[in-house]
């Protein structure tokens, strides 16, 4: 396909979704990628640009020329035109926006003076509203004789003389309605307002919780400036997730699989890092009993079982912790229950393999005192794994900060070291 | 509150949305869940119920006398019966299925006739559809004639008199034409329609990169049997999320924070049990090498680094490519690339370490050769990480296989052996 045949590219790109053009872009080679776009280039439009991961959006505009990437920009509504601007650098921006029309240029600088990751960012300005003492009929001839509804929207907001939304009406109610029935009298309950500044993922938690399907933007007189749509929702929830379960495992993240090598060093290296001089304090932990290992080796080989049983009982408990304060059904009222609950889970479960390794221990190494010193480090370490899995989410979240953020090497350095120092320790009072 | 004043807590709970009641009903505690439905069982309704968590669900409903159960699935639309209905034991199912109205029994046991998962048990039967022939006038005629219309839909969909869906009209779309066009000129790019026998994970992931507010779904004679509305695909978007953030810490994928102590060690005792296997599989490795740990006990302290690192790394490469897997991003057009490069990362990132580490190990034990031995084992151990990181993953999705599933003890056992193996392995032929 890459013989350089134009014309035979199209006519495969054709029938093709934008989403999956942009996908096929993502996934090709950054060679492949320059000749494809070379080949291809006039036929990109808005919508491949918009959907084109991050990643590699700044290479493809860089490849592109001028005059396609205006064109392109300019059939797109406001919300994506912002959503590509937000991460491109200062001269690419530039070239967007002198590519605008006034009206569109002045409506996507207002939304990016609201702060990123707000829902000012999110939302489409393009918005069609009613005055609250409008009836049915004269809401519909409204419409019909609009020049300029946006592409997809799903209710009539409606409106007091000072712009404040009132209520909303949905397109399936008004035509199924009698024309002389008053507007005020079928809005729906689900209606709720958000700031504009409010952030993102807690816009995405209303449209999840109450099942959205859009919600007004208010500005801080609670006058409406824009609207959000349950697709932009869904974005926003799926990347929020992306975001939890990639700082679960250590990874930057704003990562992703079009990364380059480099690229992928820099996400990965820091945590690791820290990953590391929680492993040396684990080590000086242990260099502590070396006498008591000397004196008896099979301690070594049977410590990193204490270890790695604390370090995956406390990876349990902080990713449920995690999840449930994303979803918030981890709050402040039922905390004190979920870890006196995970502190009891934590003792069951450490019961149980101290009877399983007690045995083992005992006769894997004919000692039986060697089996109960394994038995209260692994009991001793599950309970604290399951207090540190839990606690340490929930601090940091009452912190402000994200619970997801490496709370995993904080939870894992704390069983290794509880676990070395609770199984040494024990070994050199029991013994020797 | 809870003082048995039934008034005042109805009063309480007026202005909240069924989902923050259901939330409520979460978070307390089984006791007071039990006197607050004593006061309250005369206003749960319908919504509160399918607003709640499947793991206390059952709870609820054995709580609650049957009059109030009969009363509150009656007021429901058919796809939320089914979603409370799955979950149940037999004998609450007849009870809720003898509570409906015949036309909807029949509905919702078609539906429940459908495989767990698939778009037919997501979807609703309430369709609002037109002759393909149509004009907007006939429509918008035939619409405000209609006296049952869905709550909520977004879309007019053309069929065939096969009942073959061949587009679908946006209200707005509807609203903004002339009465004299033909609907068949107006639909919308965006149209595709789902098998009722497609996963439910599809759909979604369909909904997601195509931005669909809706889709119909069709039976194998590609005839219209319902519609999927987009609240649902992201109620699944966010479901399948938790499976796979919940399986990768190897917890139970239907774990909840509401369960019970029980439960929840029935839920991780298995997980851990698996890993316990591993750790010991890791042990068995290390004894072998009880001869060069009794010579330099040195090496007990330093080898869980490497494990540590290893597990790290792995887990790092392990959730970008679960991660890529649940979005379509990773594929076999470009997985012998990421393959490639993830072994780029683990070298690169191994030697960097490899060099701190091995001055590290150097000075604190003043044995140059020791530190790097210790260098030499990471490099190893971070290369076999993202190697195994990526290929399991790939591998189990290649099989049909969820590739969070376990995973995780996969990858770490793989990092815990290689790791110690290498490590003491070199410093058996190296240093003894």
């Amino acid at each position: 396909v890459e013989a350089g045949d134009a014309a035979r590219l199209r006519d495969l790109a054709e029938p093709l979704h934008a989403a999956d053009i942009a996908d096929l872009l993502e996934q090709i080679s950054p060679a492949d990628r320059r000749d494809l776009l070379g080949l291809y280039s006039p036929e990109i439009d808005g919508d491949i640009l918009s959907e084109l991961d991050e990643s590699i959006r700044e290479e493809v505009i860089e490849a592109l020329p001028r005059e396609v990437i205006a064109e392109a920009v300019r059939e797109l509504e406001t919300d994506d035109v912002v959503d590509i601007l937000e991460d491109l650098e200062e001269p690419q921006q530039e070239l967007i926006l002198g590519a605008l029309e006034d009206a569109d240029r002045v409506a996507v600088e207002r939304a990016l003076s609201y702060p990123e990751y707000s829902a000012g960012r999110l939302m489409q300005r393009e918005v069609v509203v009613a005055p609250h003492h409008w009836t049915v009929g004269e809401a519909i001839d409204f419409l019909r004789q609009s020049e300029n509804l946006p592409d997809q929207f799903y209710h009539v907001i409606l409106i007091d003389p000072r712009m404040k939304p009132q209520g909303y009406v949905t397109l399936g109610r008004l035509l199924s309605s009698r024309r002389d029935v008053a507007l005020r009298d079928i809005t729906e309950d689900s209606f709720r307002t958000v700031q504009a500044t409010e952030e993102e993922a807690e816009v995405a938690y209303i449209f999840n919780q109450y099942h959205l399907i859009s919600c007004p933007v208010v500005d801080e007189n609670d006058r409406l400036v824009g609207v959000i749509t349950i697709d932009d929702a869904m974005n926003v929830l799926d990347e929020e997730h992306e975001e939890d379960m990639l700082r679960l495992a250590g990874v930057g993240d704003e990562s992703s699989i079009a990364d380059g090598l480099v690229a992928t060093v820099r996400s990965r290296f820091p945590w690791l890092f820290v990953n590391l001089i929680a492993a040396n304090l684990a080590a000086l932990v242990i260099s502590h009993f070396e006498a008591t290992i000397a004196s008896l080796v099979a301690l070594a080989a049977l410590m990193p079982i204490v270890a790695s049983m604390g370090g995956n009982a406390g990876t349990q408990s902080l990713t449920v912790a995690v999840r449930a304060l994303a979803t918030r059904d981890l709050t402040g009222s039922n905390a004190w229950r979920v870890i006196r609950r995970e502190a009891g889970v934590g003792l069951i479960n450490g019961l149980a393999f101290a009877c399983i390794m007690g045995a083992v221990g005992s006769f894997w190494f004919g000692m039986p005192m060697l089996g109960a010193v394994l038995g209260a480090a692994l009991i001793c370490n599950l309970f604290v794994a399951a207090l540190a899995g839990t606690i340490v989410p929930l601090l940091l979240d009452r912190l402000g900060l994200d619970p997801a953020l490496s709370s995993g090497t904080f939870v894992t350095t704390t069983t290794d070291v509880v676990g070395f120092f609770a199984f040494l320790g024990l070994a050199t009072v029991v013994l020797t």
